[in-house]
C-alpha cells in the first residue's frame, strides 16, 4: 500500500518548495511532516519519537536558511526523519534504514544537504564551528548551525566544542533542543540547571522582556546587535540565573522557547540569522510530540518498531515455542545474580541502561548500578577509581560507543592494571543503524594494549561463566566481554555459574584435514556450516577459541601440529583481529599452515540486516562452508586489503 | 654533589612528620620544599614550573587531609613533584625521571600515596568521583580530592565529571588550580570566564563576605552546611556574576583564593574538609611561583632541562658541528612553506603549539592556525569540520594523546573519508615521561580502521614529503605521519618537495638470504645494524616499507618471492603492528616465509631515555643485528605474547 504524502508536502521537493509557502500555512506543513513520518514508520520501521519533537524546528530551519549553502549540523542523527523529507528523499524515505536504502542518519554520500554524518552524539557543535571557521577564513556568508539535544550537550566533546566556538568569533548558531531525554531520560547536573531555568518564572519574565525589546530592533546587523546586547546586559543583570552555563563560555543565550510554536520558531530564527558571532538558541520541546503514546512513554517509543498507528499496538514477532534471549538481556540479569552473592560488584552506563538492559539492576539495586549520561570517557574512569577501592565493576558500553573512551582504557585502566569489566554490547555488524554504529574495531584496538583480557561468548551459557569469572577476585586484570546485538542461541540459557580458566579456548570438534577457529556468537555460524559440509564427507575441526588476548597458546599448538589448513572467524575487521592473533603465534612458532581469515572486510560497511551483511561480508554459515571447500579442494582464494 | 634538603623538611620522611610542624611555621616548609625542587631540578631534569606553583597547595593537603587514607589525585601529575618529597621518596627524588627511576607523574605502584596513575590531562574528577562513591557505598568517611589546572578543565572529560558530580551526592572536593597556563597559555572561554571572575572586585567582595560568615559558623557537619548554604545564597542573589559554572553544575563554589598563602590555605582546607557532597576551590596561583625566571616565561621553565639555578642559565647541549633538526621542528617550519603555496592549509593544535612547533605557524599566519586548547576529540571533529569545506588541515596530536580521540577519527573522519592530514608526533617510545606517553599503539589503533593511510618518514626529507604529498588534491583519504621525538638525522634537512606515490616503499639495499623491512625512523637503526654485519659478511636486504597502510603489495610480492627469512622493525607495538600487516599479506598470498618481528613488546614499557628503551625492548641496531645473526644462522628465538 502506497503512503501518500499531505497536500503541502506532496508539492515540498527541496526547501525552495517549502520557502514557496506562506508562513501562515507553515502549522499544516508541520502537520503533514508529522503524520507522514508516523505513517511509513508505523509500517516501515525506524527511530521514531524524536522526529516528531523537531518537526517544527525542522520546517523553520528550511524555511529560514538558504540550506544546502547554509550548513545545518543535526546532532546524534536520529531526529532528521522531517529534514531528509522536505530535502529530496521523500520517496526514497520508505527505503530508510533497509538494505540499499536511505541511512537512518545524515550522510554526506547521500546528500548534499546532508552536511556531516553523524550517528554518534556530541559532533554537531565541533563540526559546524569548523564549518563557521572555514566560511570566515574565505570571506564567505554562509551560516552554520548546530542542533543538538540536551543528553548531547553533556558528553564532554560539546562543551569543548563550546569553549572554543566561545572565544573564535564566528557566525556560528547552536540550537539547544531540550526535551529532557536522549533514549532513556537525560541526567546529571546540566539536566537539573536546564529545568532550573526553563522553569523559573522571573527568568522568564526578564527573557521575554528582553525577547520583546529585541524584537523592535531595526534588523540592520551591527546596530541590533551592540543594542541588543547593552539591553541584555542591562536586564540580565538584575537577576542572578540570567547570567547562565552558556553566557560564561561567552555565547550569547536566548530563550527558552516553545520549539513547536512554528511562527515563534521562524520569527525566532530570522532574528537570530542577523546576529553574528557565537549563540545558542534555547527550545522546549516534548519527544514524540504529537503522536500521544509517544510522549507518555518516551524510551519506548524511541525506536519501536512496526506498530499500528491507530491503536498504538506494537507488532512483536509471535513464536509457538519459547525463543533464546537478547544478549543484553542476559547481562542484565546475570549481573544481578551475581551483585546479589558479590556486593564489591557495581554497574555502570553512560546513557544506555535500556540498551544494555542495566535498568534492571538500577531498579533492583539503586545504589550500585548507575547511569551517569552520554559521558564514556568519565564512565570509564569512573570504573577505575571505584576498582582502585576494590569495587568489580561492570562497565557497559556499546562496542562502536567504546572507542570515545579510548585513552581512557588505555591509560586509567590497562596501564594500572585495574581489573574493571567492561561488556561491549552491539559488538560486530550491528545491522540497520549502519556504519557508525557497527562494532568492528574493538578486537584490534584493544588486542594492541598490554594487560588486557579479551573475550567474546559464543552463547548465553558462555556469556554467564565469562562474567562470573571476570569478577573473582583471582582476575586481576580489566576483562573485555564482546558479544553481538540482538538474540542468542541457548533457550534455556539460565545455567549455573562455572569458572572459565582465563586464556582457555575450548574444542568443540575433531576433523580432517582443516580446523576452523571461532571467537564468540559467529562460532555458531561455524556449526550451521559444519552441518552442510558434513552431508558433502568435509569434516574440519572446530575450535572456540573464546579468548583472543591471552590467546590458548596450548590449543592453538594442538592445532597447528594436526592441522595444515585453518580457517578463521570473527565479527570484527580481518585487519589486525584474531585472525592476525593467530597469525603472530604462527610466526612466533614457526608454523607454516595455510590460514584463511574470514570477518568484516577492510572497508567501511553500510547498513541491513545482519543476516544480509553477514552474507555480504562472506562470514555467515554459506560463506564459512564455500571457504571450506575451496581450502579442502585446494583452491586459495586471493584478496586484497587495500583500503578503500 | 649530595643535594641536602632544609632543617625542616629533612626530618618529614611522610605526612604524619609534616603533620607535627606548627602551623605557624609552615611557611618554612613551603621555602624549603620550593628550594629542594629546584636544587635537584636543576641538576637532575624535569617539570619544574608546576611543581613551584603548588608548594603552598601541597603543604596544605598533606597537612590537614589524612593521607593516604584520604584520596588525593593529581590531574596530569607533573606538578607532584613536592607530593612525591613528603610522601616518602625524598631521597629517591634524585632518580626522577630516570631508567628504574622513579616516575615523574604519580603511580600507584610506587606508593599507597599515589592514588591514582595520571600522565594525560583531565582524569582527576572521574577518579576521585570513584573514589568518593565508593567510599559512601562503604559507609567510610574517606575524603576524595582532585587537584586540577584550569588548562586541564578545557577538556571535555572533565566537563563530564562535574556534570556527574554534581548530582552524585558524594563527598568530593575539586581543587581548581588556576594559573592560566598550562603547557602553553590556557584558552577557550572558560580561561576567560576564569580571569573575569578572579579580577571581578565586586565578586571578590560578596565573597570575602560569605566567606568570613563561613568561618565563624561551627564545626557541625549538617548545621554548617545549612547555614552556609543559605549564606551564600542570600550573598550570592544580589550579585549576577556569582550564581556561577561551577554552581550551575551543582557544585558549592569557594573562592578565588590566593594559592600562595599557607595559612589561608589551610584554615579554607580545614573549613571545606566539614562541608559534605560536591564542591570547588577556586585557587590563583603562579606557575613558577618563586623562580622569577620561570614566573617570567612559563612555558620555556615548564622543563627547561639541566640548568644553572643561580644564573638561570639552561645548559644546551654545544656541538661543533650543525645537528639535525627535531622532527617537530620540521613539522612546524614545513607546513609554513607548504601554507604559503596552498591557501587552504590549515594548521590545529589541542594546547601543544610549542611542543609541536605549530607555534611558528601562529605566530605567522593566526588566522590559519589554531590552537584550541586541551581538547583532541574537539580537535579532530572540527578539522573534519574545516574538511568539508574544502581546506587541507593538519591537525598535530602526539601520538598518545590521539587516543582520546579516537572515535572522532573513526567517525567523523574515516567514515566520511575526509582528507584531513594527522601529523603524529612523539610516535614510539618517548623517554622520560614514560608509559602514559609513549606512542605504542598507534599503527594498530589506525590500521584496523578503513580509508587510513599511514605513513612515518625515515627522515626529515622524507617528512616533508609525506607532507607535501598529503596536501595534494589528488589525495582524498585521512592521511596519518607519525614521527618520533626528538631529533631526525639529516643536517640538511630543507630538502626541496617531492610527491611520493601513495602506498610506495622503497627499496634501499638489495641483499641475499634476508630482508630486512622497517617503517620510520628505525630504518636508521637497520641501517646501523646493517653497517655492523657487513663486517661480519653477513648481507640483509633492505627496505624503507613507509607505509604501512595502503602496504606496498608489489614491494612485497618482491621481498617474499626473493627472501624466506624476514625481520619487520617499527616502533610500534608488535601486537596488531606492521609486522603483522605483512603477517596478513603473506596469509593473503600464501607465502610461507619466517617472519621475526621486531617492535614494542606486549607489555607497559616504563620510563627511560630512548636509548636504554629501544635496547631494553630490542630493536636498537644491536638488537637488529643480533635477530639478523639468528635469522641467517637459523636459530629461532620463540617469544610469548601472552598478557602481563
Amino acid at each position: 500500500m502506497e503512503i501518500m504524502p499531505g497536500k503541502l508536502l506532496s508539492k515540498i521537493n527541496s526547501p525552495a518548495d517549502l520557502k514557496k509557502i506562506n508562513k501562515d500555512e507553515l502549522h499544516k506543513v508541520c502537520d503533514e511532516l508529522r503524520q507522514y513520518i508516523i505513517d511509513v514508520v508505523s509500517v516501515h520501521g525506524g527511530h521514531f519519537a524524536a522526529s516528531l519533537g523537531v518537526v517544527e524546528l525542522t520546517v523553520a530551519l528550511h524555511y529560514i536558511y538558504n540550506t544546502p549553502y547554509d550548513q545545518l549540523v543535526w546532532d546524534v542523527g536520529h531526529q532528521a526523519y522531517g529534514h531528509k523529507i522536505l530535502t529530496g528523499r521523500r520517496d526514497r524515505f520508505v527505503t530508510n534504514r533497509k538494505y540499499n536504502g536511505i541511512s537512518g542518519f545524515p550522510k554526506r554520500s547521500e546528500s548534499e544537504y546532508d552536511t556531516f554524518g553523524v550517528g554518534h552524539s556530541s559532533t554537531s557543535i565541533s563540526a559546524a564551528l569548523g564549518m563557521a571557521m572555514a566560511a570566515k577564513y574565505k570571506g564567505e556568508n554562509r551560516k552554520s548551525v548546530a542542533v543538538i539535544g540536551d543528553g548531547s550537550m553533556t558528553a564532554g566533546m560539546a562543551f569543548e566544542a563550546l569553549n572554543h566556538a566561545g572565544v573564535a568569533d564566528s557566525d556560528l548558531l547552536v540550537i539547544l533542543n531540550d526535551n529532557g531525554i536522549g533514549i532513556d531520560p537525560n541526567v546529571g547536573a546540566l539536566k537539573e540547571y536546564l529545568t532550573d531555568i526553563t522553569t523559573s518564572p522571573t527568568y522568564n519574565k526578564v527573557r521575554d522582556e528582553v525577547w520583546n525589546l529585541l524584537g523592535k530592533l531595526p534588523a540592520g546587523k551591527n546596530l541590533s546587535r551592540e543594542i541588543a546586547s547593552k539591553l541584555e546586559a542591562g536586564m540580565k543583570g538584575m537577576l542572578s540565573k540570567s547570567s547562565n552555563l552558556f553566557e560564561a563560555l561567552k555565547f550569547r543565550y536566548f530563550g527558552p522557547i516553545d520549539g513547536h510554536n512554528i511562527t515563534k520558531l521562524v520569527d525566532t530564527l530570522q532574528d537570530l540569522k542577523n546576529i553574528p558571532g557565537p549563540k545558542l538558541l534555547h527550545i522546549v520541546t516534548v519527544k514524540g510530540k504529537g503522536y500521544a503514546l509517544a510522549e507518555k512513554d518516551q524510551t519506548k517509543w524511541h525506536a519501536p518498531g512496526l506498530f499500528d498507528k491507530v491503536t498504538g499496538e506494537i507488532f512483536k514477532k509471535k513464536y509457538d515455542t519459547p525463543q533464546p534471549p537478547k544478549y543484553q538481556d542476559v547481562f542484565g540479569h546475570t549481573i544481578i545474580e551475581l551483585a546479589e552473592a558479590n556486593d564489591k560488584i557495581m554497574g555502570v552506563t553512560p546513557a544506555m541502561p535500556s540498551g544494555s538492559s542495566l535498568k534492571f539492576m538500577m531498579e533492583k539495586m539503586p545504589h550500585r548500578a548507575f547511569d551517569v549520561g552520554i559521558c564514556e570517557q568519565h564512565a570509564v574512569t569512573l570504573s577505575a577509581g571505584l576498582a582502585t577501592q576494590g569495587m568489580k565493576v561492570f562497565c557497559n558500553i556499546y562496542s562502536s560507543f567504546m572507542q570515545r573512551a579510548y585513552d581512557q582504557v588505555v591509560h586509567d585502566v590497562a596501564i594500572q592494571k585495574l581489573p574493571v569489566v567492561f561488556c561491549l554490547d552491539r559488538a560486530g555488524l550491528v545491522g540497520d543503524d549502519g556504519p557508525t554504529h557497527h562494532g568492528c574495531y574493538d578486537i584490534a584496538y584493544f588486542r594492541c594494549i598490554p594487560n588486557m583480557i579479551i573475550s567474546a561468548p559464543m552463547n548465553e551459557s558462555e556469556l554467564r561463566n565469562l562474567m562470573f569469572t571476570a569478577q573473582l577476585d583471582e582476575n586481576k586484570y580489566p576483562f573485555v566481554i564482546r558479544y553481538p546485538r540482538g538474540e542468542g542461541v541457548m533457550v534455556d540459557w539460565k545455567t549455573s555459574f562455572q569458572k572459565i580458566e582465563i586464556g582457555k579456548g575450548r574444542k568443540l570438534k575433531d576433523g580432517e584435514g582443516l580446523a576452523i577457529l571461532s571467537l564468540g556468537h559467529p562460532g555458531n555460524f561455524v556449526q550451521a556450516a559444519l552441518r552442510e559440509l558434513k552431508t558433502e564427507g568435509i569434516n574440519p575441526a572446530h575450535y572456540d577459541i573464546r579468548f583472543v588476548k591471552p590467546i590458548d597458546e596450548d590449543l592453538l599448538h594442538e592445532v597447528f601440529s594436526r592441522y595444515n589448513k585453518v580457517i578463521t572467524v570473527e565479527d570484527g575487521t580481518v585487519v589486525g583481529g584474531f585472525g592476525s592473533a593467530v597469525l603472530e603465534f604462527m610466526a612466533q612458532h614457526n608454523y607454516k599452515a595455510t590460514v584463511k581469515m574470514l570477518g568484516i572486510p577492510d572497508r567501511i560497511v553500510e547498513h541491513g540486516s545482519p543476516k544480509e551483511l553477514h552474507k555480504e561480508c562472506a562470514y555467515d554459515a554459506q560463506a564459512i562452508a564455500t571457504a571450506a571447500r575451496l581450502m579442502v579442494n585446494d583452491v586459495v582464494k586471493v584478496s586484497s586489503a587495500i583500503a578503500g
